[in-house]
């Protein structure tokens, strides 16, 4: 039987493969440092929890399609608290910026179409783009300049007929980038002189770590027909399997047509709906506390890693991720013998090797990227361990 | 700005295009009997809301992308009772049915792939279908023959080079048609023959009202490499907010691609799935119970029903639907007469207009789909009031 050609352009995940390297590594008793994983370990705001607690209806219902007016209503209200104003119909509920991401690429693009995006970039996209048809054309980087991509020039030339919208995360995973106010206004300009959509995922906008007032895509009135915002509140508010997102754009013809897709899954989960919206209660002083302790992880992990020899990294300004040139010809090859043959004091260390955040073929097989995810103890060790190793590796 | 031409080919529900005229009968003091919706008024089994109010760790991660084990489990507890037996590799939780039906399409089906779904269908399928570039062949059925599908000669030749799949609702959604065993092994038989996926959406199968045992297209171990289920604690367990699915089959080439999808969207809500796995664990009795009031509520319908003159309509078998032809030219029209100019001591009713149900233009403009989810007296009076609107109606 046969498969879509579609599905068979994606890829399971790349870190998939180190699996059983892990669980025999763990078999034999060593202990692993996971800086592999998104998954922060801060405290879920307890209002969460109490919320879902106090339902109190008999029949647990479908939502409406386009999401629970109270979860609109935050968003709006957070928006607004940043000079942003943005109506009720611009905002759906998705189930996490996941579902936002995959239904704004079956909105927008066809078979054929072209999506310029940074490269590396978060590997998911590449199944969201794929199974639409459409190709990811990779706007090209490098460790040396921190990743940087926001240049006018660069984008322009790879600007083709074919080309329908450019996408990034903003702050960056994988690389901790972040956009400053005038490489905002660049590509806002970009998207109206070209006619492209502008897609920005925007789920680490609290994650900034240069004392940046907070902003958002969504602040430039001239592109508003052009800008599609991807939110969610996994990483703001440490609710990752609460999977509720939104897609937030005052083009009302990609709502119309974005809607359809939202009403055919019929509802997100009405109670992680109901949460989330008070999640948007919190006090202000949450997400500095947040800031802080990623701050702190940040400076960790970067003054440890730039110390290294031959390791190449700049500081990232956001997210909570480092991406970083090891001295090594394969980080693939390194990964399999930190799980296999390294250790010291019976631990090892893990980390998503680069090759997977980028599209074209042999690229970034010698980055890392790390989470920063672990507390500051925790962080110096594993960047100890990746010292330690890099000392001994022969490849 | 262009978009998809696939998401183009979709269309926002039928159902929408009411909502103005039933905003002006509430508006105008009129009451409402709603036959049109699908959201059962049954209770959701307490200990849903008891598990997510016993969740005690502090933050609320990402669940694995194929599900969590618990639900995995429940599901082949479930299977294993009706003597079905899956490994646990076999099912995937998914964000709801629609989820499952979604992801499944976008699998196997590519431009000019075609699926064959008998017609009247769920109107969802189509944007299924369509976001893929399939296109669906409608196997053809009247409501004179209840509308009857399962017909191998009638099928087989619609089936060319370009078919990959059958699918359908078993028990069905709109008409509550439900196939015997017979018809069962015949589907069987041909998807292995024509080597096609054949995929039962199975999410009524506790409603059935004829005394029958439970069953599944998972019992044919001939079709096991070929056969899709789409299962959903929605209507089960009266819990369609939970969005929680599943996609279930042996072929593991189907699964090894289904995967990707999972993987990109990261995972499907962790409450709801704890939750969820829990809805299991429910005495026997409360799908006897729920069996026994949708029995009578099925036989209020049909009864009242069928004595209407000059509306067509067979006993339907499962499900919480009936479908029916009027005595009308269009069933729309006579919607919004409902609507605007009838009432009985100032009381009106709504369904769902049947052309909504069918790909085939023209087809079904007589017809109407019934949810009888309201209790046995509402349904008496929501009936009687189409008697007499159809006394009134000239069209």
């Amino acid at each position: 039987m046969k498969f879509s050609s579609k599905i068979q352009r994606c890829a399971l995940s790349p870190i998939r493969k180190f699996y059983p390297y892990q669980v025999e590594c763990v078999k034999q008793g060593k202990k692993i440092y996971h800086l592999n994983i998104g998954q922060p370990d801060i405290k879920t705001p307890p209002i969460y929890f109490e919320t879902v607690r106090n339902f109190s209806a008999p029949v647990l219902e479908y939502a409406p399609s386009p999401g629970i007016p109270s979860v609109i209503q935050a968003v709006q209200k957070y928006f607004e608290e940043i000079g942003i104003h943005y109506d009720t119909p611009d905002i759906v509920v998705t189930s996490g910026g996941s579902e936002a991401l995959m239904f704004t690429m079956a909105t927008i693009l066809d078979d054929g179409d072209e999506i310029l995006i940074p490269e590396p970039f978060y590997p998911n996209y590449s199944t969201f783009v794929n199974t639409t048809g459409g190709k990811i054309v990779p706007i090209p980087t490098t460790a040396e300049e921190g990743y940087h991509y926001a240049d006018k020039d660069k984008i322009e030339k790879l600007i083709t007929p074919h080309t329908r919208a450019i996408m990034f995360t903003n702050p960056g995973n994988p690389t901790g980038a972040v956009l400053n106010h005038e490489e905002c206004k660049m590509l806002a300009e970009l998207a109206v002189k070209h006619d492209l959509f502008l897609i920005a995922d925007e789920v680490y906008r609290e994650f900034i770590y240069s004392g940046e007032p907070l902003s958002s895509m969504g602040s430039f009135k001239e592109a508003e027909n052009h800008v599609i915002l991807i939110d969610s509140v996994s990483k703001r508010f440490s609710a990752c399997g609460a999977r509720i997102g939104v897609v937030i754009t005052k083009n009302k013809d990609f709502q119309g047509e974005f809607m359809k897709l939202c009403q055919a899954r019929l509802s997100v989960a009405t109670l992680d709906q109901l949460a989330s919206a008070q999640l948007y209660t919190v006090d202000k002083s949450y997400f500095e506390e947040v800031r802080v302790e990623y701050k702190k992880r940040r400076d960790t992990v970067y003054n440890a890693l730039s110390k290294i020899p031959g390791v190449i990294c700049k500081e990232p300004k956001g997210a909570f991720y480092v991406m970083a040139k090891l001295p090594v010809k394969n980080a693939e090859d390194f990964l399999v013998w930190l799980l296999t043959e390294f250790e010291d004091k019976g631990e090892t260390v893990m980390y998503a090797p680069g090759g997977g955040f980028y599209a074209t073929p042999g690229k970034g097989l010698n980055e890392i990227r790390i989470a920063y995810v672990l507390n500051c103890q925790d962080l110096e060790r594993a960047i100890e361990l990746l010292r330690l190793a890099l000392e001994q590796y022969k490849d």
